[in-house]
């Protein structure tokens, strides 16, 4: 007999028919309603259970946790809160879940409390959302990409290069932990490691991607990348997900037309195929945000958000139109900001980006054309010998969200950049090779992921859109 | 003005259109015909240059590799082997390629040569085909599984688990090289480590899967898996991306059925999506395959080889028929296996899986029921207490394709063969969590994804088909 999923049992025409659908517990009442959830929506079914002809024994064994399967009768629903209900000819326990010690209770727990159970917060509303949202944005990113004609590139995680420059690395080894075996000079001897050579996790697949680009066209990752830094911040992980476009003959302005193409896209698919679970998260903010200061609470709902993006055009303006702004700013003139701006080269903190956004343009806002002092070897220098065609959108309440460049294709100038930046140019013949052999201009982004997941739930800390959080100290599951 | 691609050039109707297109030169000839290829398609549009009209220096610097632009006009060709050609209009070389430099020159390179220049190996025909199939085959398997249902679940890359026991692990570390902190026993303190604790690269992300099953119902992992194993062979990578569906409430009869439907639809995608690409390939494993023996050459050809798993029903033999099949067999009694089968408890190699798919059932295998002795401690042990419900897909020319099985979803049963096996249950306390707290019958399997891309491809080492693989001593790129 085939097995009903609930979120069809609340959607489709199915009154009257027999019923066969499997879930667990979410709730039991009054020895008779239960609430049911099998994963497949943010909603539950309510059951009905005959508690006059059900075993003592069984009406026990009906706690929050409880595997089920019940089989019955789909009628209209005379409670609140849902059309229809399920009338239960049978019930079987398939799964226990004792009362006492089962951790998730049918009560209100604290997203810290549930991250020491991740194993098991997705059978909470409010992961399991979070879930379905994170996996439909995913399937986004692919379908928008693949309509679009690019290739899906899957970039090493294991690299021989520390050339990345984009943060600290994590070292993959399996030389003998204690006893590393040493060079005469005292260093490790890494021609006995696995691959012959010291290796770490990858920061980025930008590179390599760059090598796809110049033979495949239109290319990205989606992978993850790593960061050995010692951040504990709500916005930052060890392990992540990473999206790196790359697309030949295409220069700084397709770059930033496809970035916000891209992004509006993949909201725009949240909307339309999560408004359950979208609907849930905006309440669920609703909340958040009542117990914090008035001054600390957004000014946008998470659907106003959502359309902040949808409805507006991404504001363009150089770093140098941005420093103005920001020197003449309020705030920096009220010495509000932590990080006064009063000079042109300046790095931009999170709260000069989100002023630019939500005070001053009121709109998401690309920011290109940055010192080449604060920016990547590989990032295209600009005329002017002090610039580069860098660009980073910036959102409301996240600030940097995407970062990109159109990339250095004349190889002599690339060669001295990797000089003067005091990088091996032998670890990086390869990419070198690709300005050697038929260069062209061309550009991409890296957008992290779960900051796109962070932004479109409206979670606050990174660690509640990733299933198995990975932090300094933090490695559990 | 809008740059068009090849592949559109070549099936729209442009006929005596202006065309502006980018690309690589594959090949110049007669000072006149360049073959062009923008990575979009197998195919190059042919460029006729009018080269008494064009600069003897622009048309030196044509070469095989340089990056082009052209403008000018789409008309019939009434050369051989094309439809349409450019009438170039005008031309600029945007990067040179010096021919005495650029190793792919145009003429057949080995693939042992192109590994060595595996930045630049998709600018070949055959690397660019593996490609483009291999990323099509990726949005299948995404489409497959959002189409029915399932949640896309990021399992971690690195574990502070060694229980997986799928094979040997690298080591994550930010300690030390040279001189890792000891403890007063002489043991490394792996509290001083990035995550305070002995951390490894996953070699499965089924145990965290199976989590997310057992709440959101029906999830799948796509992502990469390691193994630090000295395999030097066509077959192993220390790199490769893995597939794993993973289902609440299925049986391993369900597992079956969904692994089944499932390569069928990847492989139907592909062959829907990539025909010009796999028709590239099937011809160049034809001239593989003149070279070899005949002995050593597939029956089949890369087309037949995909409609024999298309067409077919999977057929499903338990483990224990298989052994009677391959007990009485003419190679088993002629001596001719490498590893003779004589007894139940065997297990089975490459020789004895291809020649139940290939030579006795001719058609892809499903077999079942395997001795618990040699299968993981998670599968449901069968009531005989001597099989578990294991399953494993047999294909042609590759043999073992999917592994799979239904877990053991009895807390006393999993504890006592996690014990026996000598784990620390310890570190599996939340594995076995999911099975105190509303336990089911759940079921899921692997696919190497590179296992699968060699198979649709006709390729033979499985290093021509992941961009830059990693395997013992080789980390390049």
């Amino acid at each position: 007999m085939k097995v009903h999923r609930v979120k069809d049992l609340l959607v489709e025409d199915l009154l009257l028919q027999e019923i066969y659908v499997k879930g667990w517990v979410r709730t039991f009442r009054s020895n008779r309603f239960i609430a049911l959830n099998d994963g497949s929506t943010i909603h539950n079914i309510q059951c009905v259970v005959d508690f006059e002809n059900t075993p003592e024994d069984t009406l026990k064994r009906i706690t929050t946790g409880a595997a089920i399967q019940i089989k019955g009768t789909l009628v209209e629903s005379s409670g609140k809160g849902q059309k229809v209900e399920i009338q239960v000819n049978q019930l079987d326990i398939l799964g226990d879940s004792h009362p006492d010690e089962y951790p998730i209770q049918p009560k209100k727990h604290s997203l810290e409390f549930l991250r020491e159970k991740a194993h098991l917060r997705t059978r909470t509303s409010t992961f399991s959302a979070v879930m379905r949202v994170r996996s439909a944005l995913s399937f986004a990113v692919h379908q928008y990409f693949q309509r679009n004609g690019f290739n899906y590139v899957n970039t090493p995680v294991i690299t021989g290069s520390d050339a990345e420059g984009a943060g600290e690395m994590f070292r993959v080894t399996t030389l003998d932990a204690k006893k590393p075996p040493l060079l005469e000079n005292g260093e490790v001897d890494y021609k006995e490691d696995f691959f012959g050579k010291e290796t770490n996790l990858t920061v980025s697949g930008q590179l390599e991607a760059e090598a796809y680009a110049m033979s495949l066209g239109k290319v990205y990752t989606f992978g993850p990348t790593f960061r050995a830094e010692n951040s504990n911040t709500s916005r930052h992980l060890a392990e992540f997900w990473m999206i790196e476009p790359e697309v030949a003959f295409m220069d700084l302005d397709g770059n930033m037309d496809l970035a916000e193409d891209f992004i509006k896209y993949v909201v725009r698919y949240a909307l339309d195929n999560c408004q359950d679970d979208l609907d849930f998260l905006e309440k669920r903010l609703i909340d958040e945000e009542k117990t914090k200061p008035q001054s600390e609470r957004s000014e946008m709902t998470l659907t106003e958000k959502l359309h902040f993006v949808l409805d507006n055009n991404f504001k363009r303006v150089s770093y140098t139109e941005a420093i103005d702004i920001l020197k003449n700013s309020k705030p920096n003139k009220k010495k509000k900001f932590q990080y006064p701006i009063d000079a042109w080269g300046a790095d931009l903190q999170s709260e000069h980006e989100r002023f630019l956004v939500e005070k001053h343009f009121k709109c998401p806002v690309i920011l290109f054309d940055y010192p080449a002092k604060i920016k990547a070897f590989y990032m295209r220098l600009n005329d002017d010998g002090k610039t580069v065609r860098a660009m980073d959108i910036l959102f409301p309440g996240i600030g940097e969200i995407v970062g990109g460049s159109q990339r250095e294709e004349r190889y002599d100038v690339l060669l001295e950049k990797v000089k003067a930046m005091g990088i091996d140019e032998k670890e990086l013949w390869w990419y070198l090779d690709l300005r050697k052999y038929g260069t062209a201009v061309h550009s991409g982004f890296g957008l992290g992921f779960e900051r796109l997941v962070l932004f479109t739930t409206g979670m606050t800390n990174i660690r509640d859109v990733i299933p198995f959080p990975r932090t300094p100290q933090n490695a559990e599951f």
